[in-house]
């Protein structure tokens, strides 16, 4: 039986000591849930903090990496999945998560996002801004939520699955 | 010796008419200079007008097809790469385009469009909302420009070749 | 720290019963050994048989899918990996495998054998005919092991680690 | 109005001279056809010789790149699609071809001539062995044909398209 997948999505060197803060609460939480945690595998920004969160609360962490071996990769990854083909990548997570959560702004972590919206996925946003807030609520799509916290984010989460 | 390649992108059925309007324009106009124009390759929207465009204006037109064969693709395709991919195609659009154009504002857009910020491409923005132009802005990473024509952008894009 | 990935590759639905037999053994020993087995996800044949195999045993079995959902995913599989990018998605398979094994001949199968071989993996081979056995032999790689027995197969992963 | 796009796959820097010069008469005779020649694009072997003599005979030539750039590629390449995908681009290559021609005998070209059979096409092959022509005459697919020169090969494409 499939078990139930949470993407984390977000900047990589980018990220904020705030996204990185709320990646890691994100990973933790999600395997407190026996979720898996999926990202994009690598060792920086949220990717490497929602899998250390994760790995640190004894969940299973699955990272998609975008190159075609496992240099870069988070060393609190489980399951590596080697695709070589760069941001294109990024279509897969999303397509393999029963949810989306993005935390942060970033131009990968928007491409995704927006991949997500396409495929009618539900997506949480943390630590967005105003103007990227806004730009979203144009599409009145009705599949972007935008929490308070990461509990409040897990809580979404239960409820939408 | 590798030809000019311009990516136009833009909505499907989402297109405005005004969005479809601009896009006949500006295929038009790429193929006035001899530059090879690249689409989404579908027979709708902005991939449709833009192909129709150019076609009509004697240039080619490669189609990158999102799906395993060639249906649904415009009938202005001279050379369809077909992917079998769906959106993860979208990454194959950008790095194969000298320049990105985009018409029109559309989730499966954007996604292309900060795609190719991410791979450093210069990206030409028209027919933007004030949400989405402040969004980019947001970046601050000068690769996209504003022009208020299509004229005005295969300008900019000459300078920027 | 990533779980060592055992990749089982075989034809669906023209796999034969003796297939189907090894590669429900196959799961079952990779399980057994704390392996986590990696197939093409499908509902059929050989990714069938191992997927079901490794289940049975509580290992942890990863479906690599062709398909843009869940659509036709054994139901053995744990963490479906959805590509939406049909067999272009072998390299994944082959790439995110520390070890391949193939069990049986099929046109997928030896795709992903040859992309493997490629990519500088170690292969093990059952279930094969002289014909492709000798086609192999040829390249001359030193990559291709022939052994007789599931059982075989996983002393030689073992060494081959 | 989509070209008829012919591919022609074969190794890189393990092709002979025998299958270098076979890929040069190819891609003069499908130039001389008006047919649109697709090569994986790189500047080696057989796709170097292919797409050499296409352009020498006033041919457009498709090259898709396994790179996420134009390095390594052939400089007789037109129109580069550039996949950043490495070997998955391979599916691409077959996808796109109405008809696919193999020249020589490499892991990579007998992983792009099984997706091609896998996908319904129709493969022409030269420069084979007797072991690569008795595995894939195992298949009993109906779709391998074996032509004793270029020429031949040339007149087999257009009964088949």
């Amino acid at each position: 039986m499939p078990k139930t997948i949470i993407g984390v999505m977000g900047p990589g060197r980018d990220a904020t000591p705030e996204d990185v803060e709320t990646a890691q609460e994100l990973g933790r939480l999600i395997a407190s849930e026996s979720w898996v945690l999926l990202t994009g595998g690598r060792a920086t920004g949220v990717m490497e903090a929602a899998s250390r969160g994760a790995a640190g609360a004894g969940g299973i962490v699955v990272g998609v990496l975008p190159s075609s071996d496992r240099s870069g990769m988070s060393g609190s990854v489980d399951i590596p999945i080697v695709t070589g083909m760069g941001s294109a990548r990024n279509n897969i997570n999303v397509l393999s998560s029963d949810i989306v959560i993005a935390c942060g702004v970033g131009m990968g972590t928007f491409s995704e996002v927006l991949l997500a919206a396409k495929a009618g996925k539900q997506i949480i946003m943390l630590n967005q801004s105003e103007a990227s807030r806004t730009f979203l609520d144009e599409f009145g799509s009705g599949l972007f939520h935008f929490p308070l916290s990461p509990g409040e984010a897990i809580s979404m989460a239960k409820k939408l699955l």
